[in-house]
């Protein structure tokens, strides 16, 4: 069986809309990846060793693929998720060949085709068949030079690479990019959580641990504040251009400093009930706004998953195992707390991610067409897909407009499957804007202008890289 | 006015994606049908006799019909609904041809017209001007003998008919049909919301009845279950496969048993609070999940609808007059106790509907694409329609996969509906596979194996059959 | 840049479906405007003065313009809005016009350039470039006799017009339009927010003065009925034949008379609780509903809108400066008590709005689909635009069908954009029937007659017109 890719994938099948996507397309695709969002390894280009093998460059890392394994019957042992090393990565490999028709219609199957195809040259579609020849070929190139992790990152046209990490991160590996003279931006991103939700394990010592690393005393209120103001102008001399925070709700709040600051005694002494513990987050969203005002780092917000939603699955293999689940999330009172304080900022930027489409047009877009601190993140996750990139587009464009958007985000732990993601992104943006052009709802000189935005531009400004 | 029913109905409008659709339709279109969720009589095919007129055929057991007749002021009274035996069925046919053009747009329109062209030769719309004339051939016809029952389940080409009931149900045209001879699968499904919903109803007389049908004291908590599990084997030794759970919503609980033992005592004495009773059933769906896991029947859950929402309805015309509305559900939080306990197991199938689209991409398929025991029920009731079905299809795949869906119920009191419905599914799922191989998403041939699989496959497999 | 109105915009790329759209649009392009719900001011029309300047005319009263250039860091103050006359027009216009890219791909820029080529001539793109001739243009057409307001009003083929009032309005303007033998129909709507909101600023002022307008003692429950009854007589007589209620919440209430007058002292004494409010809020529309049944004016609910959500704005530039936002909305339980004291009641006619697209298949299409008092508005605000039109269709009309809908409302206050929203609703309608009928569920003759029906018939039959 060939493989499905074909030049025209994604576009409309009505011939003249099909053209115009095709054009739009030609004049955005070799443009360079800026990917400022995601879950990358500063130390893959540290250390530019190989990657292992085909299973754990495909299946470990990747949540997209063993969640839908798992949920047709496969085990997670069989898959050994959890493993840092691998002890059969053959048969893990078999494993994911042999149920490849579970992944028809999802977007997991055209990113991987495509890294098969354009990385690797296979093109023959995957199958239990064929599985032992594409581990012999994948494993074979990993080892060449040109499948490095930094000949990836050249070949692959990136321009920015943003990583997620903790404020206690050292960031010796993004240090260590730096000391080796690549010419490369692989930036980090200041994620706060372990340090700003009570509910993460380890907090109070993660706490009394930046209190160390920033020489601040952050048992109290202040100094657990200014610890946070150098951790985040630490990131800022590393690169780092903006902070992501993925909380439960969108919660915001915004109390007085007295009552703030007896809220983080009662967190920080564990004994805070569930709501006094959503309530010191939703400071905390307040807190950072602050922050961004004065050091200029862009807010991300992603709200609205339920984490660790199997208890088994978290109990054996730990966080971040696919089990997570998005909930209704509601963002007009939310967030009001925090707009009432710092909305009407224009030097502010707050991107808000959504994993429940019903408020796209709801919520988000009004917010977003309205707020000048606010913009909208692209679809995000589960919705980061060809439907879920259109429903985005048809859902906030009409309200927020295209400049109230930020380009795409790639968001992934699975470094090889970037360059398909962003093509998808780029085909799927096209495939709306021809759309716009056919139907005479935008000038074709329009079109070609706000390709260019969707792909570099917006992300540009938006990132401030 | 000739009738509607071309060809390429519902297929794309593309001449490439239509050529695409047609073939894939023409694989799959006379395969038998498998029915395994619905709402006809055991009875009408125990005894075979003629349907008795077209009014009774086409109005009274469909709500969907006379729903929308009273929404534009046509009176409950003067279509009988609620009678046994229609005094005056010609003038209710009169009536609802009268306000055909209503039905303009919505499913129930092909779904008719289907019926009138396919089984009555009828090639004129439905109007005032002929409806004596379609009163006439249809009255003329249901008393031919390719008209009774039998026959027309073989010309349907039906290879499972399900039908829905309380365990109470004596079963009795189940075993007639089975003692006949016929060879035909017309399967109960166990439906025991009379005796697990104590807003039910008679609910306490009704478990008393269950005690004494299965010799057990459902008194106590333990004979309750017991009896339950007796009920369940006696539906499989007549065929069942599956439950189903109409809860208003998908609430479940955990509880120790003692607690739960207290809370039976409690919703049978009549006195319990609507929290309690709305935590029962909680607690109950977990029972059942519990004895399917031992017996092997498939769960269905069918929760969000507000059921007798018209209060002078319901006083004046009784249960399932088309007074039922939806309601947001929430399923992240509310399965979770049972999911905690049994979601991991892959020998458990729970089923799960909605009436709440915003759940598809939200909830329904990140839950159904992570755990083992979840598959997702079809479109269904309001959105069981080419717009429904084709957003089903949109919002669940790119998550959920193919693989984790059901195939097509038709859920229906409406007999003659049945194969309607079922090509009305097969032509949406062929131009929804259609629309994947144009926009080459997916491979021509695996389209055409997931045909088979969307029809026949996965409806066996999910259901056991 | 030539202009991008294209005679075939908003129409299906596929050519088949184009060719049926473009048939049925030709049918109904030149039929008369009925504009049931809006904000234009009847002054406008009493007077007939020439409208003063270009910004004043085209950003200052639109909230979608200003909204958008502030969400993007444009100041309010720069703009002027909030003020009477302009100081800076031509400054103003200039700041419009150089942003004039953010509105692409929204409805706003579809309205403005239909105003700008089909009122104005005007046949380049606007742009910072030729905002001064656009400004030049537009100033000097507005002092001839054609463009001052009765001018427009017929050149833009209305055969009603209706405004939105409150009930202490004098309704002098209308009185003055009726006197001066012109032969249009303006009429009022009756919008008792001030007198039935207990938040509304003034509340209890209004009260003692719609007391002192009605010869009623409003200081009581029956008095203060009995004077919104004259009042709504009052309206009447000008030509009213619909009341509006924009409450926070869809929520309805059914208290005994003695609770509700008991609640009325509580609201009107200024120290309610926020749920008292809410209560008295819910109250009142079941009132109005037993006032439209003997009085026979229809009822338009719209419900969801969060007020005045940034407070700095509300606090300095006043209610209505685009600061509102969308919240999720509850229909099923919330219209309840109303619903089952007068939804069974086909001489009262409710039309139901909502900014919560998820609620459209959920729940107004099933409730509109039963209850014969209701009838679905069209795609309100955020959603009056080519996808959110086509959403409605799509989400609605298979359980609600066609006719339990109302045709379209521009809803506006910027009279110049009243013949583009209609033409875009107008396409978008031809264009959703088009689709019915090259997919084979709508015959040809039907579709004709259904457009017919969406642009004039059921909008005149639902609001008695």
């Amino acid at each position: 069986m060939p493989m499905p890719l074909h030049q025209d994938r994604l576009f409309p099948a009505d011939q003249e809309t099909r053209k115009i996507a095709r054009a739009l397309y030609s004049s955005v695709r070799h443009l360079p990846i800026i990917s400022p969002h995601g879950h990358t390894q500063a130390a893959w280009f540290a250390l530019n060793h190989p990657f292992p093998n085909p299973a754990q460059l495909f299946v470990s890392p990747d949540h997209y693929v063993y969640r839908m394994l798992y949920s047709q019957g496969v085990s997670l042992d069989d898959l050994e998720i959890g493993a840092v090393e691998l002890k059969n990565p053959r048969k893990v490999w078999r494993i994911f060949a042999t149920h490849y028709h579970l992944f028809r219609g999802t977007p997991t199957r055209l990113w991987l085709d495509y890294a098969f195809q354009e990385l690797f040259g296979l093109n023959e579609r995957l199958s239990a068949g064929n599985a032992d020849d594409y581990y012999d070929i994948i494993s074979e190139k990993l080892n060449q030079p040109e499948y490095l992790p930094r000949a990836l990152y050249e070949r692959f046209r990136l321009e920015v690479l943003a990583t997620t990490d903790s404020p206690l991160d050292t960031l010796e590996y993004h240090q260590a990019i730096r000391d080796s003279g690549w010419n490369a931006r692989i930036l980090p991103t200041f994620r706060p959580d372990p340090v700003v939700d009570p509910e993460y394990a380890g907090f109070a010592e993660s706490i009394a641990q930046l209190g160390q690393a920033t020489q601040e005393d952050t048992s109290g209120w202040r100094g657990y504040l200014q610890a946070l103001r150098i951790a985040r102008q630490r990131f800022k001399s590393m690169g780092c251009t903006a902070t992501d925070h993925g909380h439960p709700t969108a919660q915001t709040a915004n109390l007085p400093e007295s009552e703030a600051a007896q809220l983080f005694a009662r967190v920080l002494s564990g004994n805070a009930t569930s709501d006094e513990q959503e309530n010191f987050r939703a400071q905390m969203l307040t807190e950072m706004a602050r922050m961004s005002l004065d050091d200029g780092l862009v807010m991300q917000i992603h709200p609205g998953s339920v984490r660790n939603h199997n208890k088994k699955i978290y109990q054996r293999y730990g966080r971040d195992v696919g089990a997570d689940i998005p909930r209704a999330t509601n963002y007009v009172d939310a967030l009001r707390p925090l707009l009432n304080q710092f909305g009407n900022e224009p030097s502010l930027t707050i991107i808000l991610f959504t994993l429940d489409e019903s408020t796209y047009s709801r919520e988000l877009a009004p917010l977003a067409g309205h707020y000048p601190a606010l913009r909208l993140g692209p679809s995000w996750w589960f919705h980061d897909s060809p439907e879920g990139m259109m429903r985005f587009r048809e859902h906030a464009t009409e309200t927020a407009g295209f400049y109230n958007t930020v380009g795409f985000n790639d968001d992934t732990r699975a470094f090889l499957s970037i360059p398909a993601r962003h093509d998808v992104a780029r085909r799927v943006d096209c495939a709306f804007l021809a759309k716009l052009v056919v139907e005479h709802r935008l000038d074709e000189d329009e079109a070609f202008d706000l390709a260019q935005e969707l792909t570099t531009r917006l992300v540009k400004n938006a990132y401030r890289l």
